[in-house]
């Protein structure tokens, strides 16, 4: 479905109210009311057969005595009654629904088949859902409030919500910022029928609308998101508060990449690879959207502070710096010509602290402002303290220069192509008691705080929303792939029944897909483990047991070390298969693994591979050992991952500094990792046999890497499959 | 001198203002202005030869025409007048000043010289100082205001900073919230005499006073400043914003634990162990101190969440439990008596989410609250989403109910002893628009925010005093030390003119300061390596060369480990004499240390002692390795550190699961390693010639600890005061 067609459903022409009410109490009434009171322009048809009218409005007794086709149904009435309702509009040719009522797939199995007998109909009838379970929509530059929020302001910020009160939430704190105004709005409810993707979608061609702000719970199919959060975030910002970050992760823990992967930690990495501004408070998440909208994105992460007081200028640039930002170091010029303007007390350094230099003359202030933008270096300026606040608290005479400042200083973003975010103390005033200059500041288009932390939260979103576009710069990944062997592993591991690839099997799948892994020869008998031995031509060697019925090599003896001589392989061959016949009785034994000993110093890492409920296969990248066991020091990607999300990936972790090298060691080969990992994530890609897929560890050195086990775990159904044709073959 | 020496002070109860003013936009005018209008009830006496009369008051000619002795001077004149204004007022008997003017030492050396001539115009004269370079200070309850701050509310939180610009914004914000006072506040300025400590001091006995907020950018005597700090929390909660956070370290880097530590992390670690309950954002200063103001702290984490809401109840999770707090597991018998009010769609589990049930009757949902708050594992509640707001929302009808429900609500933490906070959407709102239940609540004493993180982090600050009492209850650290050994090696390095104490000299220091750190044996040849080797017993051994011009043992060879034969023990030491003279030209070696192998296993951990140049000695601890290079996952205590603080240390590192054993791991010995740290922290506490210790790496296991390496360096004035004396002598 092109995204245009929710055209008629988010701004419809006409309305059907279905359970349309006299009731002031019910919704029935107030969405009428509303529509008539904010002056909608399409038809209003309520319908209810026990009334006249409503409102003034003539009541129509049912569907069927429409005049015409309408755009859009609001269904007022319990769930139980839902599905003939749409039946009903889908005989008279209404196209669209909000669903409000409850009491559907959220409310347990019952609800779970009136939910489907909803869609059977919209399906059969070509109507399309919003909802169920929803608090309605919204569109203020279409003056059709089906929700009931008062005091709408109209503006350009779109917003998605899975939850009617934190919507609520944000009108209210939009409505209380007395700037702000949003441009529609969707409670996604059930997403039964319309889903997060194709609302996004609209939002991309909806002239009205210059940002998103999705509120998300869960999504029902986080792979469709995905692909047009990736469309959609190239056109225009959307932040996102993803909720439900602290929960128990929800993906089977049967690898280690499996039990790395949290719900948020899976969100965080997918979302903000897709271009998604990831809000992590939900008091940042309005600001955030607001400067998204008003200003140019930041070039780089280095910015201007300008401070009227010591205080503020250090605490600003503990804040900066604490979120990713830079203080970018002035020129001699810049100085000179602050220092040119400024008393001798102030600091012409970043953070620049005019030290009481412009109370007098707030026009000054406006000086140092443009100075900072024009200096190359700087590519953004956040200003903080007393700034709105001059003639309220040193003199009234100071209010027009004010005023004057606060122009020029709003028309800067303009013209130096920079954002300018304002946090100023007494912003935190009632609206009543803040200064004017504030007032026009944000008339300017300058977004003003009196959380210097928001400010600073604000010219973050717009480094994020900068850097973006680098990304999309980025080249599609570079595709290999024969897969041969693979597709041979995977029939017999059907053929067998059993889900987990062999280590030798993975090992030669990804060598035949152009992945390097190195030599390794199977070794079936002592003589072959001597022969193994000569043939590797290693100083020493590694030994792994090869066997369906040992997935813990260690534990069960069944690995050795650091094997110097053909003696020692063929004793180790013995003691191998002697062990894992100890560990487990009548153990199936393909083999024993021969491989050369990685060389010493590399840094351990792990890249592994899960399929996420939401996401489909996503790509964790770690550190090994201590690192990911205690810090869960892991970042994940949805597949197919491109070589800059590989290079994302490596800079996300918190011990990125280790891939730099240690203790004087050399730095990794960031090269060799990254287009490993976009490798993997073609082999992945290409399977959806894989369900799980483990490279741990991986040595990575200043030259190259090591992978030192394979564990790849097929999909249950992809096994099954065949197991189920025997059963009916036999 | 006693605290209450600044009663006449902070509580003066007359005033004279030198360089008074008719020049409205003069501090001499707006003060005496300020004073009048106030209606301040002491004495007022402007001092300026010039005038007759400043608004209505005479005006005196000089401080020589006092009628008698005055508690308080406010200087308004110039930098260089204020050493006479001083000895002026000794001489009249003013007891004490408040200096405004700036161009003292924060200046340059001019600057310093005029605050050294005030400082001891001011000890000759015993009159104490406030400032100098201070916006000044007020007392609302005396109705004595300095400053010029205007709309200032009476209340109960003291006010200390170092910043006149983040007074005013916290002034300003306490004006905006509407129900926040503050006592006192003062700007301590270059705090030349009186400092933080002193002022804390007087807070603690200031009945007015119940919460201290304290901006600090840096303290002039920390060891002092965590002392009065200690004292004080013990009586009142006390909120620190530590600025300056980010910036490079300030302490020298001579030692591994040195360079960990930057000035915030020892910051952060020494005033949290005197009491401090640390704001970590500007913007929660305020409504920390106003929560610990009104509420009883945390008795634990545990905390119910009550949400009409999901979106507010999954938020509100999450917020929580990303700041340390815990969702309390409810009783069957809560669950059920909230099942019985609350409709099926509710959620009875922590979050409860009332899912409406109480949106016609708000009073269901204060019974919702009593019923949390009488579960004995509930000790605390947080309110979350349209409380307040309900009559606005639904129907006015419903206000009376909502208000009744409020004064329900409002008693709660009087009666149970737990703390209710409230996240109300409606907070947002303009103070004209937002619903008059919120205003009830928190007339009612219930703090009450639109930032649910904010809500939340009051909590945490209530369950961070909570923590304290136990913190308190402490036992003091238990004492030894001989230190003869330490004696004797500190005379010889001062002999020598050496602060690098070797490490054979340091290993037996700490054994004769009663730490076992295991046997160790110098040789001094061959053959007394051999001796050595046999003497220890041991599997295998290591060998280090004890040189006071090798620093770098490894790298120059000098350490040899796995030394598994006498043999070997020979060749090793001739081998790492042979190292050492090829890496340092005639080196003075005095021997080569060895030591049994330390076992396999153990968990590395680090140790050190630094004297930070605010708070003295600091003990930092952390885990060794790349955790501690590249995640500087570091914390620091002020010593002496009790048992107490020992294991808190232990629980701070990020890292810490790694303690309780990885990869099947045993858990290492908290009780060794806490030993441990209180012995070391009294060894350095008993020798103020020790200036850096570095115990790195310690390997911690489950019984007990092995210290591989001591590094011990003294200071400067220690070994050079002999240095010094034989130039005296000679």
């Amino acid at each position: 479905m092109a995204s245009n067609d929710l055209l008629d459903i988010l701004s419809p022409d006409s309305i059907a109210i279905v359970g349309a009410s006299n009731n002031p109490a019910k919704r029935g009434y107030r969405s009428v009311r509303k529509l008539l009171d904010d002056g909608y322009a399409g038809a209003i048809y309520p319908i209810n057969p026990k009334e006249r009218e409503i409102c003034g409005v003539r009541c129509l007794p049912e569907l069927g005595s429409l005049p015409g086709p309408v755009d859009l149904a609001l269904v007022c009435t319990p769930a139980a009654t839902v599905a003939s309702v749409i039946a009903e509009c889908a005989a008279k040719g209404v196209r669209s629904a909000v669903v409000l009522a409850g009491g559907f797939a959220e409310a347990g199995d019952e609800g779970r088949q009136l939910q489907d007998a909803v869609l059977a109909a919209a399906h059969a009838g070509g109507v399309r859902i919003i909802g169920p379970n929803t608090s309605g929509m919204f569109n203020t530059h279409k003056a059709c409030n089906l929700v009931g929020f008062s005091d709408l302001r109209k503006g350009s910020i779109g917003l998605l919500s899975q939850s009617g009160n934190m919507a609520l939430s944000l009108v209210t704190e939009a409505q209380a910022n007395g700037h702000v105004g949003l441009s529609t709005y969707v409670g996604v409810g059930n997403e039964a029928d319309i889903r997060f993707d194709e609302y996004l979608d609209y939002f991309a061609t909806d002239p009205d609308t210059s940002v998103v702000i999705a509120y998300i719970e869960g999504l029902k199919d986080g792979r469709r998101f995905l692909s047009a959060l990736r469309r959609f975030s190239r056109e225009k910002p959307v932040v996102i508060y993803k909720s439900g970050r602290t929960s128990a992760g929800h993906i089977s823990a049967k690898s280690h990449t499996g039990a790395l992967a949290g719900e948020y930690s899976v969100s965080e990495g997918v979302l903000r690879q897709a271009g998604a501004i990831l809000a992590h408070r939900s008091d940042e998440i309005l600001p955030m959207a607001e400067a998204l909208s008003l200003l140019p994105p930041l070039r780089s992460r280095r910015l201007a502070i300008l401070a009227d007081g010591g205080g503020h200028a250090t605490i600003a640039a503990d804040a900066l710096s604490e979120r990713g930002l830079a203080l970018a170091p002035l020129s001699e010029e810049t100085r000179r010509r602050l220092a040119d303007v400024l008393p001798q007390a102030a600091s012409v350094a970043n953070p620049v602290d005019v030290a009481g230099g412009t109370d007098a003359d707030p026009l000054v202030f406006a000086a140092c402002a443009e100075i900072l933008l024009q200096d190359p270096m700087v590519d953004g300026l956040l200003i903080s303290g007393l700034y709105g606040g001059y003639a309220a608290r040193f003199s009234q005479e100071l209010l027009a220069a004010e005023i004057d400042a606060t122009n020029v200083i709003g028309e800067m973003p303009r013209r130096f192509g920079k954002p300018v975010v304002v946090h100023s103390l007494y912003s935190a005033l009632q609206a009543d008691q803040r200064p004017l200059p504030l007032l026009e500041m944000r008339q300017a288009g300058i977004p003003v705080h009196s959380s210097l932390e928001t400010a600073v939260r604000c010219m973050q979103a717009l480094a994020d929303y900068g850097e973006m576009g680098s990304v999309f710069a980025a080249l599609p990944p570079n595709r290999t792939g024969h897969g041969r062997v693979f597709e041979r592993v995977c029939a017999g591991c059907r053929a067998e029944g059993r889900r987990v690839v062999l280590e030798h099997e993975g090992r030669a799948s990804l060598q035949d897909s152009g992945l390097d892994l190195g030599p390794a020869l199977l070794a079936v008998d002592e003589r072959e483990a001597e022969e193994a031995f000569h043939h590797l031509g290693a100083q020493s060697v590694a030994m792994k047991i090869i066997s369906r019925d040992i997935l813990h090599k260690t534990e069960a003896g069944g690995v050795k070390l650091n094997v110097v001589d053909v003696t020692s392989a063929r004793s180790g061959f013995l003691e191998i298969v002697a062990n894992a016949k100890a560990a487990v009785t009548n153990p199936n034994i393909t083999g024993v693994l021969v491989t050369p000993m990685a060389a010493e110093g590399g840094v351990e890492v792990i890249v592994g591979v899960v399929r996420d409920a939401a996401y489909g296969p996503v790509m964790m990248f770690g550190l090994g050992g201590v690192l990911v066991e205690v810090l869960r020091d892991v970042v994940f990607r949805a597949l197919p991952i491109t070589r800059n999300d590989a290079f994302t990936m490596l800079d996300e972790i918190k011990a990125q500094a280790v891939l730099d090298g240690v203790r004087g060691g050399a730095p990794v080969d960031r090269d060799a990792l990254a287009d490993f990992m976009v490798s993997i994530s073609d082999f992945v890609e290409a399977f959806p046999e894989i369900d799980e897929l483990d490279l741990n560890p991986i040595l990575a050195y200043h030259d190259g890497l090591a992978v030192l086990d394979v564990r790849i775990l097929l999909t249950a159904s992809s096994t099954a499959r065949s197991v189920e044709k025997q059963g009916i073959e036999a």
